[in-house]
């Protein structure tokens, strides 16, 4: 009986030595946020610092895969190239910021009924080779916490529509928007627009990469 | 003693018949919500009849100055004509939704600092020549309570610059915005877009006639 | 001698009836001009009448894959279920009011670079299937001849991509653009902006169907 | 009668050196453009140095009252203030780039026909000071010469209306757009977008400011 224990454990960690462990493979699916997110300071580094200091780096390998100014319907034209031929076992979704902010800027956003469209197709084709989908809410366009940002209404119903395709696919959210405007609430007393968790309104300063690590580690761990 | 009383309710009497009471000529100032305001139910008609009912009517002469589609801008425009040669003591400005909303519909718009500009150079023409000024938010653009009507960050924009102008140039304010966000959360669980106070999300029910007159009243009785 | 020609001839009549000659399967993919091609008077059931009056009707089968509203990378994202699932010989590819015009009325038209981006991805698929590829610039949004029709400047810009993109990838190019204007030049002289080709400027009337017609008819016997 | 005309010459010789001719005071009306006019080797500079080159600079001011980003209404806000305070014998207004270019960058341009509503009421009030008035097309946003510049439908739509009010209100046209685009058909075979008169499109280089100097010196001799 004993020998079959020193045996087993013996087992083992020959096992962990020469048998290589499968490693995770996220994919960070976005815009210009996911493609600052891979460079030092970034969420997917930071991410991966949080993993390193709980010693389980080995077992997630984290890609980032985000292009500046793409919109959903731009990420479902290049998600065979940059998501699908990395074999991923998990995608993470960040998209909505641009769908709505060049209404704005040039006149090039997203219809409500087609970003939904091209999301769900997104979602689908991933689903479709087994993949795991994690798809967040856009944060914000603006920091203040009265809604006067003014982006917010249309932002708002984009969120929405990103929680209802959520639910409607049954795959996890990450619900970033609901996030920053909790942290607003509580740090940002003087309805400022930007510096609080980002450095324009949009892009994430050092505590918005904290914060957001913070979101996606807890959402990947469930 | 009692003499003196008769004869002066006596005197009072003869008063009222015979030395004709200055009325107070309100001027309303606004878009299209103002021009169906002296429609039969209108907010203008319900305040009207608001006065009937004080027996005061024949102190106060309402005129509507709405025209649909109308900016800040275009207030400014036509203001001596539609509104200074009425010869006012009161004016009332209700004016902002088709500045936020045509941005999206037509590109045709107002900057946020023009239509502050615009708003004070109207406020300064009008106690220039000693009108009381009262000058009113945006109510909705969509009654949804979450904050995710496509314009509500735009529109709570420029209901704050409206509140900031209110204070700066020392007029009163009537916080139409506030009334119906505070009526929808309590009258609206279903975040319907519409038809709680407007039937389209901004011209007017009957309900949101009634509300507005009762805002008017209440701010004109100051 | 004789006996031979007779025997071919008896043999190509024979082959006539007993060998179903294969058709062409033609795919008009599009828009909402597309999608009304489809009706009685529409583009594409002219075409079918001029391939009817030349006695060839039986060599074509024209498929009309419009929806009204569709911008270019709303074919990509339909393309697998309405053409490729067809089996088409050819495709005619007719899009682009939309992505130029969508930007004034909703704020949701489509950037250049992503046009062309979008567009070449369309063609590539259907290339790789030897699947023959023809495509049209936008026709009008306004028929006035004189470029001052609203939005004239951007619609040539992206004729210019179009036809462009026609080069690059080395497919026919139905110049609708170019056919309208010539049209209008001889045709409209008090500049009209419609009621010439189309019913509203971008819609085809009844002369406007014909040219269409036309131009394909052209374009596809090559 | 000899006698008379040569006392009569000696007489105009007399009166050239004693009486102080009055000095024309012209006023340059518009947008950045303009602003950038009274600048060194700006089209107002320029014009009067060719007044000085004719030995006339005596007999004309030239003052500049442009601001940048304006659009017709903002001239008209500033009238008062910035021309009329001026007294001018003449005024030239030069606007409408933005009142196109803002649709499309923020969403706050200026409807066709507010645009002409405030160009009118512009006009009369400086008519009825009896001031001279003449206008300007705009010239360009965009040199290319085949309408594919992406406003160029709508700034012609817009120069078209101005051509109109000229007309409408009897005033002199300064056809800027014309000359622009005839220099252009004449000097810019590449179809290149800037750099021609312009540094960027809008803006003029060397060349602008002389055409410009050159087209208002022609129509302030009439």
């Amino acid at each position: 009986m004993k020998k079959l224990i020193i045996l087993t454990v013996f087992f083992n960690i020959l096992m962990a030595f020469t048998i290589p462990q499968k490693k995770q493979r996220i994919v960070f699916f976005g815009d210009s946020i996911t493609q600052a997110g891979v460079k030092p300071g970034g969420y997917i580094t930071v991410l991966g610092d949080m993993y390193k200091q709980k010693g389980v780096q080995e077992q997630y390998e984290l890609i980032g895969a985000g292009i500046g100014g793409n919109k959903v319907y731009d990420l479902y034209l290049r998600m065979e190239e940059d998501v699908l031929a990395k074999d991923p076992n998990t995608v993470v979704i960040w998209v909505g910021v641009n769908d709505v902010w060049h209404k704005k800027t040039s006149g090039t956003g997203t219809d409500a009924d087609k970003f939904e469209k091209f999301y769900n197709a997104i979602i689908k084709k991933l689903q479709a080779k087994n993949i795991k989908v994690l798809i967040c809410t856009p944060a914000a366009i603006g920091e203040k916490t009265d809604f006067s940002n003014e982006l917010d209404g249309d932002l708002n119903k984009y969120a929405n529509i990103i929680r209802q395709i959520a639910q409607k696919n049954n795959v996890d959210l990450i619900d970033l928007r609901k996030a920053f405007l909790d942290y607003n609430l509580a740090n940002n007393p003087e309805n400022k627009d930007r510096n609080i968790l980002t450095t324009d309104g949009v892009h994430l300063n050092e505590k918005g990469n904290q914060l957001v690590a913070e979101q996606m580690l807890k959402a990947l761990g469930k």
